[in-house]
């Protein structure tokens, strides 16, 4: 017996440092129980054996003793010594592995699916700093329960960012950060069906994600036609049952077309006259290309209107930061709609993005990235006239995306003879909503999120695969 | 007219530098319409005119119109020249100032209210430095969309530590990670809700927040006797329409009773026997006193065993960080709960605490506060012997909080005494659960959450209003 039990000692891992080796011991028994190496019932050596046979003091293990029997592993009984308990060893069923609802992006190959910026050009250094700056000077109160609005220093700062460069209207006491746009629509939706809201109309391309999140809440989404003026915002008069929409204006996802100015004057019109809400969704309003930013559709009626903006497209998705610009009406109801669970984002990531803009850097990222990206934008069409002179592109005036016209019928076989080459392309198909006409063929290309060093590879292969 | 032209150009703040003169003569233009200052239908001077009022150049000045009318905010008609819109003018009903829900921590006085650590301990420079380490060597894809389950690096480090200090059971495929405690809880209300569960039991006494959220979720909160053993698991046998219970095994919150052995076992029996399922709210395991930390329930039964742990009283509330060890069966349902509006926390964060812990900067700063709150533990003990010797001080072996017996009808004016003197204080009662029988009359002492040049002044003022 006390030879296997030396065996047994030999086999612990006992860490010298930080918990000591006490817990080590604790470890390396509660292992011993749930590997079954030590059934249920069998008797422990004695504290002073055990000791022995491990080289250290009897005390040590004579607490880790007490305390695993405290936690329920082992029983001490006056007289028949300290054996496993019964109920020690749990019955472990063969463990199906769980499913993984979002699978890693592939390894290899390249990817033009839109929706990400560069990642690879995230300003590492830049945001450290601001980090610094910011978490050196905070008040202790940033490290406790802090408001559910979101730190008044970060909703200052954007406040005065999104009057300035996208023509907002917006005071910091309308404003409520949120974990990146998917965040503020599903805390929305919830506002609209405490009003009773029943529909909120979306645009006829879009994220599925998005539709199926409002679906989520509870809300129906009945789609709006879309031509070459934007979304045909004349129709919410028609739709009786809608009380929301949630609009795209300064660059319709994924088509590209700008909202024209009759059609924002139309879905405000309608706001007003019906008491609906705009949800405006403003994912890449900084990337403008050929002429100042459109500025945002809030600025014309902001007690109609919700700004959406997100640090997704414009820094990184990672960062999981957005923010809502409200009707002062609805910051109550949004804030009650957060509720304890999701009341806050980080607080110091918070702070580290109100020093970053404060302090010029957001602005210096941006004109940088909307360099690359016109950059990118221009080889693009370039590439394409010298190689696949018969695709249109479109909706290039902004954004981190275009659209390439196809001919009838080929979508999907140039997405899966891409696929086969290792090059990941959308297809327009996939924005379609369920309700809308059959559209053109055509692919959603996101010229935005590869790297740089992987940015022509991805643009030569996309070449290759063209009709 | 061209006065006050001039005289409203004066007034415009042209920001030169950064978004340019345009922009600025934009927002300029778009506050006067919202101001009311340019009535709608008010013609504007032509551009030639503005441009030379304000000494800038013409081009500026047209562009300036052409983005506006663009935006909907003038409208330019051939002959009429251009104007404000009609609709540019919202209506601006009063604001009322918007309902706040979590009112502000009064800046005068003391609080020993539980729950929060001492954030001005916050350890900002290790903080920093892991940040720092951590955005440096971090792949470019972290800055994307992510894992809905975490970040791996810091399940990877928590299975180890947790195993480690905590006696988890834990590997990283079956941890998730969310915004705190309460978060934890909202997804698994919503996992026990898809199957089928109707009731979740809830200790005697805890967060009404708790309670809220658990009946938010559609789940009914039964409660279960407590005593001096910690609650009666036993009893959970009887209750049948029952399919889970939270449990504060380490340091009953608020009582500070520890789940002795026996009730522990009946617990395990309870879930194995009724495929009922048990969250472990592990809030302030680390801070154990006399002895080592008691090891996690989990680690006796990791299939039926939830746990959860939070940076929140170890670290810092305001960082929104907390983890999940789950059956792996729950894996799957718990990622599908987070959906897509908050599938994960911020990844800086996420990787900043995976260094922070396997740096060993977070032993390093448990045990420095734990050090901290047991002075601070015996310093009331001592005063409470020498000012108020009649006060019974019990659930002092651990963690941040305490409670103090007060003799029958006294709790509420003590209250109300101490906050007359600026003082905040809570009572046992505030705990009870609706159901449970009356009880004691006590206060709940959050020793841990003043700084440490007001924990003496808060102490002084405690033993004044003590009878």
């Amino acid at each position: 017996m006390t030879d296997s039990w030396a065996t047994f000692g030999a086999d612990l891992h006992l860490e010298p440092v930080g918990t000591g080796l006490r817990s080590g011991l604790m470890a390396a028994l509660r292992e011993a129980v749930r590997s079954g190496r030590l059934a249920p019932g069998t008797r422990l050596p004695s504290s002073r054996a055990l000791a022995a046979d491990l080289g250290i003091a009897r005390n040590t293990v004579a607490d880790a003793y007490a305390e695993l029997v405290a936690e329920g592993w082992l029983t001490a009984r006056q007289g028949s010594g300290t054996r496993v308990a019964q109920r020690a060893a749990p019955r472990r069923p063969p463990d199906p592995v769980a499913p993984r609802t979002r699978p890693a992006r592939p390894r290899t190959g390249h990817s033009l699916k839109a929706g990400s910026p560069d990642v690879s050009a995230f300003p590492r250094t830049a945001w450290l700093r601001a980090a610094r700056k910011a978490v050196t000077a905070a008040p202790d109160e940033v490290f406790d329960y802090g408001d559910p609005l979101g730190r008044v220093e970060l909703r200052t700062v954007l406040a005065e960012y999104l009057a300035r460069a996208r023509g907002v209207h917006a005071d910091p006491e309308r404003i409520v950060i949120c974990a990146g746009f998917v965040h503020g629509l599903k805390l929305l939706g919830a506002v609209l069906r405490g009003r009773r809201v029943r529909e909120l109309a979306v645009e006829s391309y879009g994220l599925d994600l998005h539709r199926d999140l409002i679906t989520a809440t509870g809300l129906a989404t009945p789609c709006l036609p879309l031509d070459e003026l934007g979304s045909r915002t004349g129709e919410l008069a028609g739709m009786r049952g809608t009380g929301a929409v949630l609009l795209t204006p300064a660059h319709q996802f994924p088509t590209g077309v700008p909202l024209h100015p009759d059609r924002r004057a139309a879905a405000v019109d309608w706001a007003r006259a019906t008491g609906g809400l705009i949800l405006e969704d403003d994912y890449d309003g900084e990337f403008r290309y050929d002429r100042q930013p459109v500025g945002a559709l809030q600025g014309l009626d902001p007690e109609r209107v919700v700004y959406l903006g997100t640090a997704s497209k414009s820094l990184a998705p990672g960062l999981r930061l957005g923010w809502m610009v409200l009707p002062r009406r609805l910051v109550g109801e949004v804030v009650a709609a957060k509720g304890p669970a999701d009341w806050m984002s980080g607080a110091v990531d918070q702070l580290t993005l109100a020093e970053f803009i404060a302090s010029g850097a957001y602005d210096r990222h941006v004109r940088s990235m909307r360099l690359r990206y016109r950059r990118r934008r221009d080889q693009l069409v370039t590439a394409l006239a010298e190689r696949a002179p018969g695709i249109e592109v479109s909706g290039i005036a902004a954004g981190l995306h275009a659209v390439l016209e196809l001919p009838p019928g080929t979508e999907r076989p140039v997405i899966q003879a891409a696929a086969f080459q290792g090059l990941r392309l959308e297809g327009l198909a996939r924005y379609r909503h369920p309700d809308a006409p059959p559209g053109r063929d055509a692919l959603v290309i996101g010229y935005g999120s590869p790297s740089e060093s992987a940015w022509t590879g991805a643009l030569d292969a996309l070449c290759r695969v063209l009709p």
